[in-house]
């Protein structure tokens, strides 16, 4: 079967219908949509081009020169060593594969802001990553950059069996005589193997107009008597309906179970805090929705199998109703509450006095910051993910980034059951909105842009990306005797973005510190999804009127490819373990104490296992062809710090083989160019026999002096508590893990900043303030470039929101503004 | 008996012999000795009366005053609600009960500068810590203050078998009708119940006078062959000897093993990292040195029965030599290498532009930052705790504070092997020095000065507590919509004090959060202490020339005596457990998901357990009385946050029962006035039977409604690398909780605060930018107090050290300045 299915008659009228009234709403979302409801608004466009193009080309840098009079306060301008092969494509590559796949026939595309549920339409053009074996190539030897090509997705739904399709579009730039395209399979296993997965989505306008509003209108008497309420597809709604993501999809069945929900009515994004615990299922396997059916309601643990049968009973005397969840302060993220003591007061603050630190190639996203350098990619389904992260020039990490996101609810209500996000599916890059300077990120910090392609444009979000220098509250050394103190401040360096996928906002933070230890943090913000309270005690606590905060786990998956001191690697697990032992010194008695137990992770058969109890187990990536000169291997040390969990559920129904990254903290295997990602964003659309089964990834491989890819599971167990209100706080919901040097250098390399001190004393008098040539004072700079500790100011005003440029047909020079959304 | 043996006549003999000698050094240094060989050293003494009267009175405070023309700048000075009942004793307090002790003839106590080791001596005066039954009639009743008593331990070494004697003096202020004393018994748990433990330290000076120089002396053919040095306990000695702790007590025999050690020879203090190798063992039982015994040396494995063994083995041509280890630039702090590409230029750096934000009683060491309030008190033994910690008013915590540290050793060779030091035998107090200004704490801080006794003698440690507030590099909460975003600050509030335990500095740091959590962190810098290779592959990494460093656990008790709304509490476990069910909606099918089980830790007999593998279990203090307005109780979550470890040695031949708080993560008691302190500092002087063996405390109470208190373990497996020379750093030597609200609040407290923002946008434009009334620009504060960056100035070279006030004869108006050393 090629890629488009013919159009039956009925396909083409059910497209013309839904066309007119869904028109806008279509081109307005990327059709994953994220589970919030304010994505399906739609945004309004302005143009603006005026403004935009200063904020396109300048960064926010240029912003900062018109302040500080001095030029080092800037990222140092720096020059990558080689091209970004991990970056965007441009504007006019993008254009160039748009134009081509449209002039492809048999694509039989449709412009998105045109298409109906029938049609085939481009969901995705990004560039396609390389293959590490051609990118080693490039960036260690001689050999040319890889062959770049176009990652495309279509979302072929002119077939009764609608689905997606990768595949590759290339070589960029285009040339008519060479281009061509083939289904995208080799990163997939599949077994179809080929590139493609179905999409259980195609009809998700349908689904609404022609199912649930009009289920929901059909228990209009129920919804008024109960909430004074309707939901009906229409724009004075005051309750909403969705419902379980993945969909079940067992016995060849389609099958979802939706709720309702109270809309917020206010500014504030609370509606996941408003459930109202009725519940209705549905079967709608294939697109003729005549052939859906209604399954049953659900309300306070009551199982009704038809409307019939719910409406008597509710209308009954003996029916109990709860009450519903009302947006109040309570859900509001306003400040509230008695202001504390000298709040109002100007908190402390980070500045940075002598400027930016650091260099920056804005052109090929590429960073130095004192020894360590990197390369910054961008995707739409992670997001951001970190390349060739060196120190000294030596390769640490070939890749550093997420890999997808799992929320694994459960509840005894079908639709908390029934949730297992996995959000790569709405995609991390698409949500990774602008940075609140001062709040998110440091004043002082270099922002960056991050661009994806929806609907045949690409947005652009402003300042998405920050970079920023800053110390911690405790040193990174200290040592006192009664003759010195000796004091080494901690200044690390962050690189950081934030996505809000609905109704939580993760941050991804990658540090860099002064002893060559790097660390990976994700914390959480946002609105928790809660449930309705009735029956739930057994999944959460009730945390407001009517309400239960559903428990859940959210797990994260870190694609760590490690190459230290070359590509063949193993992973050395050493064990601080109890025993007894009988020395030669020891009078013939047997000591209770500890010693050491060294072994390598031999195979993949061994390559998935959980943190020792008593954290007694190091793992460590070395290469044990390279001993330092006391032997040792030379390596890192992956060290948890918190947070470091895989998913409670054992063989999730709801998952199947679609998360089994999930399953343990820690797992290895061996780096092959077919395995580059742990998740496909549309595994959820086959939950048995998704495009990705991570678990296959384990067929044996070796470990021992391979190339080695770790992937690293974060997250929590979420169990959320009145204090998730209105959002989830940060300070706790947080998990990271470091890499640390493991006699990886000849000593700790904090010591070569000249930011310490040491301070010698005798006789109850100081004799010596030793500062190593630091630059403290105004006058070291040579009055070319004064300390300035104002801090950098930030025009909130000029939060602006996307910058859209089409790129169907062309044109760049009308790019618009479009504020927070992701469309 | 009393406590008091009649003195022999060869003691006195002995006594003063050695005086001569050695009366400077005995004056010089309290008598547990720490392990650094700089403590023996004594300190010189200046009199500067003139600057240090500022200094005592001042804090720091006083010198802000004098550059910021702004008042607030200043901690607001505030008057603590009650009196400090934690405090620390006044001069004259100390004056009055040394005055007294010396004037009871039955206890024959000698001036410590005059006393040889066969007299008596006062070891410590210190304030009695009040029982929590009669310190909370005070701070929450009508009660009077607890009567004051002074804690005072007698060292009593006038007799054949010396010994501690813990004793109260009171009440305070002492009358002479009703003053009195009676043995310190009742938080003692050794079934003599005499309040008194053996003291093995008795004779150490004796020990190296007339037994270790000695018998290295005997051995200056091999030393100086191996290594060109010599330790005789001259002023020029190139080598130092010393060993195990706690000594081998088994058998009724006191043993001890002692190493060679190379001195650094330069500012640094390297010594832990050059062993040489060579021990030998001494049966110093008794007080007779005549009657003491060398019972053999141990060199590269092969031990020799005697001194002429060993000759004859080290001169045969088929002995195997090692090299030494010498110090270098591998071992010293100071800068060194090549300074990354713009280290010279000042770092971010941290600024409190409107001042401090934070109120502080500094006579009563009584704090207040937001909504958060406590005392502050300090002893000999673990330096600072927190009491009576507050959130609006209402008491969280009684008590929070150290407890114990234990840096437990394993290897090879029976120096390192017999390595368990238990630190509050050094004490944290004498060792908590001044902080580096803008290096260990901000330069805006507020510091705190603390003292302790030794020798007749209070010495104060100027500016060795600091206060402050400092802003994280994220923030608390965000969220984002398309039609807003909410930030907020993560504004916190560290108090901290820093503990040089001979080679390792402790960092101790409470802090304070917006949404009502607290965290605890220990970090720890300062020199590893290391072993020599030969041998000791399964005990750690070689990491320098001839040097392996030695694996080691670090496990530090915290005692947290919560009261969560009142002292009836109970803890609740509650756990993420997968499980299968069949729901009523699920059509018959069973599904693989996951639920709660809660349960409580119904008595002492389950009251020791550790972390749940995969962080599957919530530990939490609740109230079972109070419920909050949905049911559930209201509580405080200790959740772990990194390098929460328990004690890897099972059973230690060390320790015997003298550590047995270091066996389990977590372990909770119902809280007694006969159990305030988990541990005695001379609880290594009698490992099988200690003052306290704080397994003894689980004997079976219920856990239900009762006055519970928490004793958690953090700590850190260290198996140190080259990355550990010649420091350890802070960024990964690291151990943390999270006291956080479950159900605790309303809802989450953070709202309460003004430093968020509310960024509104629609069509492409900013709206709104709600600030909430925040102080941001210099005009917000009336032209009284501006906004300013500039940081306070941090003088290091006013660096003083320690003031001195000679308690015997009281002479307050003659102090005396000390540098850096702990007397």
């Amino acid at each position: 079967m090629g890629f488009l299915d013919a159009l039956s008659p009925r396909a083409i009228v059910a497209s013309v219908l839904v066309l007119s009234s869904l028109a806008y709403d279509v081109a307005a979302r990327p059709s994953p949509e994220p589970k919030a409801d304010w994505v399906r608004k739609g945004p309004a466009r302005k143009k603006m081009s005026n403004h935009i193009k200063r904020a396109i080309e300048g960064q926010s840098d240029t912003r900062r020169t018109e302040e500080v009079p001095c030029a080092d306060v800037l990222a140092k301008p720096i020059t990558a060593p080689k091209p970004n092969i991990w970056g965007q494509l441009t504007g006019e590559e993008i254009s160039s594969v748009v134009d081509w796949l449209f002039a492809q026939e048999q694509f039989n595309l449709t412009v998105t802001e045109e298409a109906g549920p029938w049609d085939n339409t481009i969901q995705l053009v990004e560039a396609m990553w390389p293959n590490k074996t051609d990118a080693l190539a490039f960036i260690d030897g001689d050999a040319p950059a890889p062959t770049k090509y176009a990652h495309v997705l279509l979302n072929n739904r002119a077939t009764e069996n609608p689905f997606y399709a990768d595949i590759l579009v290339g070589p960029l730039p285009l040339d008519n005589t060479t281009v061509s395209w083939e289904p995208l399979t080799f990163p997939y296993n599949k077994p179809s193997g080929d590139g493609k997965v179905r999409n259980l989505d195609a009809d998700e306008d349908i689904v609404y107009e022609e199912w649930i509003w009009k289920i929901s209108a059909s228990v209009t008497d129920i919804t008024l008597d109960l909430w004074n309420g309707t939901a009906l597809g229409l724009e004075n709604d005051t309750l909403d309906i969705w419902g379980i993501d993945p969909l079940w999809q067992d016995d060849g069945r389609i099958i979802r179970w939706d709720g309702f929900w109270a809309l917020s009515g206010d500014v504030f994004d609370a509606e996941t805090l408003l459930p109202l615990g009725l519940y209705f299922v549905s079967d709608i396997t294939g697109r003729d929705p005549s052939k859906w059916s209604l399954e049953g309601w659900l309300y306070n643990g009551t199982f009704y199998a038809t409307t019939e049968e719910f409406r008597e009973a509710y209308w009954s005397s003996f029916f109990k109703k709860n009450g519903p969840n009302v947006p109040g302060a309570w859900s509001a993220t306003d400040h509230n509450g008695d202001v504390p003591p000298l709040d109002y007061n100007h908190p402390p603050t980070i500045v940075a006095p002598a400027g930016a630190r650091y260099g920056v190639d804005h052109e090929q996203k590429y960073v130095e910051w004192m020894d360590f350098s990197f390369y910054i990619g961008f995707n739409r389904d992670t997001g951001m993910t970190l390349y060739d992260i060196r120190y000294k020039g030596q390769r640490i990490l070939y890749e550093l980034g997420l890999q997808e996101a799992l929320a694994h609810y459960a509840g005894n209500d079908p639709l908390n059951s029934g949730i297992a996000y996995l959000d790569t599916f709405y995609g991390f890059g698409p949500y990774a909105f602008e940075l609140v300077q001062g709040y998110d990120c440091p004043t002082h910090a270099t922002y960056l842009n991050s661009s994806f392609y929806v609907s045949e444009t690409t947005h652009t979000h402003i300042n998405s990306i920050c970079l920023f220098e800053f110390i911690s509250d405790f040193p990174i050394q200290r040592h006192t005797t009664n003759r010195y103190t000796s004091v080494t401040k901690n200044t690390y360096f962050v690189v950081r973005f934030v996505s809000t996928v609905g109704n939580y906002d993760y941050s991804f933070s990658y540090s860099f510190f002064l002893d060559g230890t790097i660390s990976v943090e994700v914390r959480a913000s946002g609105y928790i999804q809660s449930a309705y309270f009735a029956g739930n005690e057994e999944y959460g606590y009730r945390i407001h009127d009517n309400l239960s905060g559903s428990m859940h786990d959210h797990v994260l998956n870190f694609k760590a490819d490690f190459d230290i001191l070359g590509t063949n690697n193993s992973v050395e697990l050493v064990t601080m373990a109890p025993t007894t032992v009988t020395y030669p010194w020891s009078k013939g008695k047997a000591r209770n104490t500890m010693h050491l137990e060294r072994s390598f992770v031999e195979s993949e058969d061994e390559g998935r296992f959980n943190w020792a109890p008593n954290q007694a187990t190091q793992v460590i990536v070395v290469n044990e062809d390279v001993r330092n000169k006391h032997g040792e291997f030379r390596g890192y040390r992956v060290l948890p710090s918190t947070g470091t969990v895989h998913l409670t559920v054992l063989n999730s129904s709801n998952l199947a083989n679609a998360g089994r990254w999930a399953e343990y903290d820690i797992q290895i295997t061996k780096y092959k160019d077919t395995e580059p990602k742990a998740a496909h964003p549309y595994n959820s659309q086959d939950v048995h026999d998704p495009p990705i089964d991570f678990s296959k990834f384990f067929d044996g491989d070796s470990l021992r002096k391979e190339d080695l890819v770790l992937w690293l599971n974060l997250g929590m167990h979420h169990l959320p508590h009145t204090g998730d209100l209105p959002n989830t706080v940060m300070t706790t919901a947080h998990a990271g893990v470091h890499f640390m040097p493991s006699n990886y250098f000849e000593g700790d390399e904090s010591r070569k900043t000249v930011n310490q001190v040491r301070i010698n004393y005798s006789d109850g008098k100081t004799s010596e303030v030793q500062t190593f040539g630091q630059k403290t004072k105004a006058e070291d700079y040579n009055g070319t470039c004064k300390l300035v500790f104002e801090p950098v100011k930030a025009d909130l005003w000029g939060y602006t929101g996307d910058i859209v440029v089409r790129k169907f047909p062309y044109d760049p020079n009308n790019p618009w503004f479009q504020t927070g959304s992701i469309v």
